[in-house]
């Protein structure tokens, strides 16, 4: 895999940005996630004027060879399905990104479709959809290097727009299957603690989900410790593009909004090999994917929201980003004890 | 105490509701807590195209002659230095209702203060502050229905401006003392399980505050199922307006969000008569304050939001705001599976 060059996020600013949340007129640490927020922004953007600028989703969409067995509810076609939705503004992640002005992306990572060019779409295929895991690994090493190298490209673009502040949603039928795999690789955990419900399967079609995966295992053993191996062979190409596209963002010292499951696995997959990577990112929330708790923990990064999502598309990352807002808001205009004539504690 | 005609919220359209909901481009349930929300809005306002209208914050502000015992870690004079925050645009609650369009009026109940007139300022002080509880009631039964009527009052006003939502906050040094009593009496629990640190006490200072509760207790033998028995007792004038200000938002349908731990004591206040004043609620988040969590499971409603806030003047319910107006407009604006043309489960 190209090499990013990731630093830990700056901290000359650190005293004097908690100097400057600790003297805004309210009870020292009392509010709490914001401020945390507040904190990371600052570092991140090595400033006591933060700003959130020209915000985008970006939505990565990809098949997965592994849906022919059956893992979703749903059948693949809902791939393209969905994303003919969000070109025509029809999904969740459209309406929470109207609502809260954050510009919508769609990447066509590998789909199994041809699509129209539009304005929202960004054409990026690696392919038609990843191989079969059962019979080999997801993809080759070159088809990995691209969906890099296409993650860093768009990255690159939102960034000459002034972008400085992403949201990583996906959709993919088959990818829960694709991110459980990933999970238990790379956190060697079992693979009956990172298997969930995806987009609601049965206890039937569970049993026959976590089966499959079992198999996917037996079929492919990787080096755990190597994650270019792990992700090449369990990953989909949006995540892996997704991957890229994180570590290119916290190289330009991007914010990073990481939204559920899915878009936390491609974040692991960067984590395990760049571990300031953390520093750049906000787990915008806790989804009801089983798996996605205990994959916060093994990244020791707690979500922002807890909404019961189990939606993906970015939709969490989307709903958090007023909060973010209110975040560097309440740091750059709230009034100060001292200039608003309030007694500190006695 | 003044009757309510507080009905539950409309049923007749609840199949309508949830097949619409379930029609969505998304798995079923897939939006967790923002389905709820759009199920509540759309029962309470009793149609399938619910509106937010003219959402307005309301900030009840009053003294407590408690104070004078040292049960805060700030002197009395911050609550009206926090009015005159407020007023001119410097506290938290400005920064998070301007971000959010929510029109901001600051209720003087009963500040130890006079304050000139501004546009923000509605004021119907019942007095300037309440009695100290470890010599007899807060208030006299006049004050007591002065307070409510006036609360009414207030709600009667931002309905004829066409407002449908209204946030509940407060301000007021000492008021989580008397919330902790107003819970203790109406949920039958130990003081200790509701007493917390408010804005943020000592070690010593939480014993010291313990100990000055355990006194008003003793001081204020009160019928713990006569709810304006309890309220006159320990209620501070923010916390009874409020209380009366809900009832009178709930049986004019309009929906009310629940702050914190006084705003939620306010609403306790009110639901002890009147369970049906839960069906016209949302509670906006669970507050770091020692007892919320628990007075929230007394009442059976969990919060949307948990960011460790401590603050209170509405903020957690400013600060859901945007996720409420998400939760309406997925409602209003997603494609269904059909207009999609997307595949619904295999």
């Amino acid at each position: 895999m190209k090499k990013f060059q990731i630093k830990a996020a700056h901290r000359e600013l650190l005293d004097a940005i908690d100097n400057k949340i600790d003297n805004k007129t309210k009870p020292i640490r009392s509010l709490g996630k914001l401020e945390d927020m507040a904190r990371k922004v600052a570092m991140v953007q090595n400033t006591l004027q933060p700003e959130l600028k020209n915000p985008h989703m970006l939505i990565f969409a990809a098949d997965h060879g592994i849906a022919e067995e059956g893992v979703s509810a749903y059948p693949s076609e809902v791939t393209q399905q969905m994303v003919h939705n969000f070109l025509n503004d029809g999904a969740a992640i459209n309406v929470f990104s109207r609502q809260n002005d954050m510009k919508i992306k769609v990447v066509n990572a590998g789909v199994n479709h041809d699509f129209t060019p539009n304005d929202k779409l960004l054409d990026y295929s690696v392919g038609k959809g990843t191989k079969n895991m059962l019979y080999g690994a997801a993809m080759n090493t070159l088809e990995f290097s691209e969906a890099i190298d296409k993650g860093v490209r768009i990255i690159n673009e939102l960034h000459e727009e002034g972008c400085n502040v992403v949201g990583f949603g996906e959709m993919g039928i088959g990818n829960t299957s694709s991110a459980a795999l990933l999970m238990s690789a790379l956190c060697h955990l079992p693979i009956e603690q990172c298997v969930g419900r995806g987009t609601g399967v049965t206890d039937g079609q569970f049993k026959h989900k976590l089966r499959i995966l079992k198999a996917a295992q037996s079929a492919n053993p990787v080096e755990k410790d190597n994650p270019v191996s792990v992700l090449k062979t369990f990953g989909g190409f949006e995540i892996v593009m997704m991957c890229g596209a994180m570590l290119r963002a916290a190289e330009l010292k991007m914010l990073i909004l990481v939204d559920g499951f899915i878009s936390s696995s491609a974040f692991l997959g960067g984590f395990v090999s760049y571990p300031y990577l953390k520093d750049y990112a906000i787990f915008t929330h806790q989804s009801n994917e089983s798996g996605h708790r205990k994959m916060l923990e093994y990244i020791g990064a707690p979500a922002i929201l807890d909404l019961n999502l189990r939606l993906g598309e970015g939709t969490g990352a989307a709903l958090m980003y007023p909060i973010l807002e209110s975040a560097v808001n309440f740091f750059n205009e709230m009034a100060s004890f001292e200039s608003a004539g309030v007694s500190d504690k006695m």
